[in-house]
């Protein structure tokens, strides 16, 4: 893999270490190469992105930061291999239109059978997965908005040392950021309702959490009818999907850290003159929003069992 | 002092204690009477509410739980002294109108005037004094919806013994609460906006954040026009203001812990078919949305210096 | 097993259920019974004690609370079940001698061979693990004084509600309890200390750490003379040992928590007129300090894989 | 003030801002020359180090790096100021002996007459403090070896931006360093026992607590004979202090966060062979750690009531 030093690098590292079918046949981290690091039980010696074979390997994944990666894919694919790419280059709204998005539950004929897979934002994971038994029922009021205020455990934020990621600042904290509509996920966010022809506005906010890991998305949708049975859509949609978990209870971090899955409630809220429902969605950050759906979608591309490798 | 033993309860009695012109006549609180504690370099024993001379006082606080306070605040009125009441009982919407509503700076000759103050919410003090300058404008859209979603810390649910408020349970974790719209502070809300003419709808989520203390609110509202300069109604409003801070940047908790403000920031929001504004506003929980606001006001009824004995 | 409701017996229950050789014959919690909770992707019931099979198993973990657990000790052992007890009540130095002491790694043949087995305290685990290697080669100075300073997350204290133990009691703070040689666990390893013919004083300083899991000791031992090869002894004795590090950098919390390991390093101390160690010891407070231990002590008695269901 | 920018430059910007007889006449950084932060509630903008005009001055804080404060005294002397510097350059110990050590209860008559003062490290405030009065009582055991155990927030280490110290590094972790009594401040603290004849070893080990603020340190002490009364050695000592605390109860850190005080407890430790004594000591590392004494010095060295500015 490419781009292995940050936390979700990492993470993708340890699941491949682990992985039944998988093994790593390197792992780039350029301004860290030569230097050796524990994963997984394992010495991991990080190379030079020079040194990684990516003619000898059948699947790439690359995790180098955005902007970098775009130029990185083209060299895979000249070198014959399939690709992850997990930064935000590739991914709809964002200038490369006709990826694959690896939304995994919601996109599986298009990844299994392409060389390129654009591995979907944290944040959309969390809010894309959870809207769409709506969007895909038309429940979406046409013309409406759709609020998302998302929180983010610090690691989202990567692990380059800067000033204000540092725990003394972190701490005791909470803070939005990219406010405004102005964060690198919303394109990848509108492109996608798009799609869906959900023809709804979205407000997207975002904030950082003072824990390490773990994203809560809580979002109002305005619906174009009450529901009866509020949980139904997405029970109905995700019926069969291991790593998607529907629950009565309003999900907590605690519910999804370290698991490769989305965990979403629905109730209704009261006392509004239009029907709006409050849906919430908890993923971890880096397993379900970066490297286990990485994983996910490579056991796709490469015709494994979905679940191979991946935590429960 | 009435019910000192809680959070909200501590910090009265430290600001009753530092304060230049108060002194605090007696401390209840019904489970730890006879219990000494520390509070502001000050040994303070807690008495039985029995024990309470509430005739010999100009002025009682009620830090008692809802439902506890409105007999007690009945007393005090018979006993001669004047009330602050931190609880919900006597607050808009809940039951008991007419009772003065101590948002202070929105309700200054009110308060100034007033027998008994029933001190706002810790949220709505968070949301009520950020949505009032656009409220007195007329430039919330009629029919619209606000989505308030707030965080915060563990401090606003009180000290009582509760296994979900184990350390253990609440770090590393968060997750949304009272969802729905069923949050005892909504009604507060509503009322008050509604006395505002403000006829838009409100959607309010409170989530529990892993840190002491501090109130972190996020709320989008739908404007009627776009504002050529989007801070100008809180400049204009709160212009003369002690308590209150307008930001260019977003708050953060760290901004307003331990001080009695409330700190708002504004911003336009970009890609919304209608004009749309996203309004962050910090507070400490136990400051400016109780304890704080709760000495603000008495300094009001007393006639003395509105800032007296407040950290700033 | 018995007493499943607290940290250690839930996280017993989960590996438990997720054993390869094991399962849950009854989870019994008195307090709770009724109770449908979620462990390890399984509803497990509390039952009533009472309700407890206990001759239709070949074995019970019990997890009660000190002092309630010997007599039920007696009753699985009437009921013809062996026993593995994680209170204290049956250990070394606790009026009970002659149980055998669950240290799994050095009371191997005992464990195997028993019907009953004293499962150790946390700190108990992180201190005598990491003195063994020295005192079985007579290196602990006669007459000096070994000093351990150990400092643990918060479910080391418990699940009950107790106000002490809220998050906001816990978070940012740090204190030493149990101070003056006055803790439960001193008991058991100055007994155990004493089998081992250390002939030193012993100074325990327990800590309260605003973690949720995790063990670090700071031990300082007064040795009879230099060591050419400071990690020699313990890479000696624990050689193949699965679930024992031996590091050369001194071990973190996070090296540890979540895996069934004593991660253990140690550094002569420079300036010290006779010679000195620093050995530093960590572990995961309710895994290897508790749970997983008696997993691994039942693996034994049972004549499974001592390895089986543990997380490494 | 001569490098402002780091966490114990920025306190001491506060302290000053806020004190009643001091001004800020300059704030360098040289990083950060040129950027405004907000402090205390006022604008300050970072200069350049060759801006500082040492000679317009009375006395000049100097918060530089380690290594680099040493030159910098010697300027503000030729310039004709006087000097507290924080840094360890000029403290016993290191090379430069004769320069009055501030901590400030027991160099008092030394640090008024001076006119370069340098101040202490965090730690050995916390334990020098914590043993004079046993040392000047000869009550530390000939010969005897002293363990001291410190835990202290991440603040300690400094706001540059490394990898370590970020959030998601340091959260629900704790971990020793400076092992093997390797630390800078060991120096100072031999020295300083050397000086009060008190001829014992001093075991040092550091360790970083997940928390921002604040040092606790565990201290075990042989005594040449037991005390009737414990705490009375302190209390003796420290009778008229303002800023020393003997505390029955074990402190902790919430006791003395944000405060200007050291909190001192005793307790006798059972079972050992010869009396020895368990000293804990808390302080805030950037108050009276750092800060905070560096504005009691200045006190005393301009004449000023010892206690003008600073945070009880």
């Amino acid at each position: 893999m490419l781009g292995a030093s940050g936390y979700a690098g990492r993470e993708l590292c340890a699941l491949i270490l682990r992985h039944p079918a998988l093994s790593l046949a390197f792992a780039t981290a350029n301004d860290q190469r030569g230097t050796t690091v524990r994963i997984a039980g394992r010495d991991v010696t990080f190379a030079s992105p020079d040194d990684a074979r990516l003619g000898d390997v059948e699947l790439v994944f690359s995790a180098l930061p955005h902007g970098a990666s775009k130029e990185w894919v083209a060299r895979i694919q000249e070198a014959g291999a399939r690709a992850v790419d997990l930064s935000a280059d590739l991914r709809p709204g964002n200038g490369c239109e006709g990826i694959a998005y690896g939304l995994t539950e919601l996109n599986r004929a298009l990844i299994a059978g392409a060389t390129v897979v654009a591995n979907p934002g944290c944040y959309p994971t969390s809010i894309l997965v959870a809207l769409a038994p709506l969007a895909e029922r038309g429940l979406i009021a046409e013309g409406g908005t759709i609020v998302a205020n998302s929180a983010s455990g610090v690691t989202g934020a990567g692990n380059s040392p800067k000033r204000e990621l540092l725990f003394a600042e972190v701490a005791d904290d909470f803070r939005a950021y990219g406010i405004g509509n102005t964060h690198r996920h919303l394109n990848e966010m509108r492109a996608t309702l798009d799609g869906w022809k959900a023809n709804a506005d979205l407000v997207f906010t975002p904030h950082l959490l003072p824990v390490a890991r773990g994203i809560l998305s809580t979002i109002t949708v305005p619906l174009t009818r009450p529901l009866d049975d509020v949980l139904q859509p997405w029970r109905e949609t995700y019926a069969a999907e291991p790593f998607i978990e529907i629950a009565e209870a309003t999900p907590a971090l605690r519910d999804v850290v370290h698991r490769n899955v989305v965990r979403i409630s629905a109730t209704p809220l009261a006392g509004t003159r239009a029907p709006m429902l409050l849906v919430t969605s908890a993923i971890d950050n880096l397993v379900k929003g970066a490297a286990g759906q990485a994983v996910q979608n490579a056991n796709l591309m490469l015709g494994l069992d979905e679940t191979a490798g991946l935590p429960l």
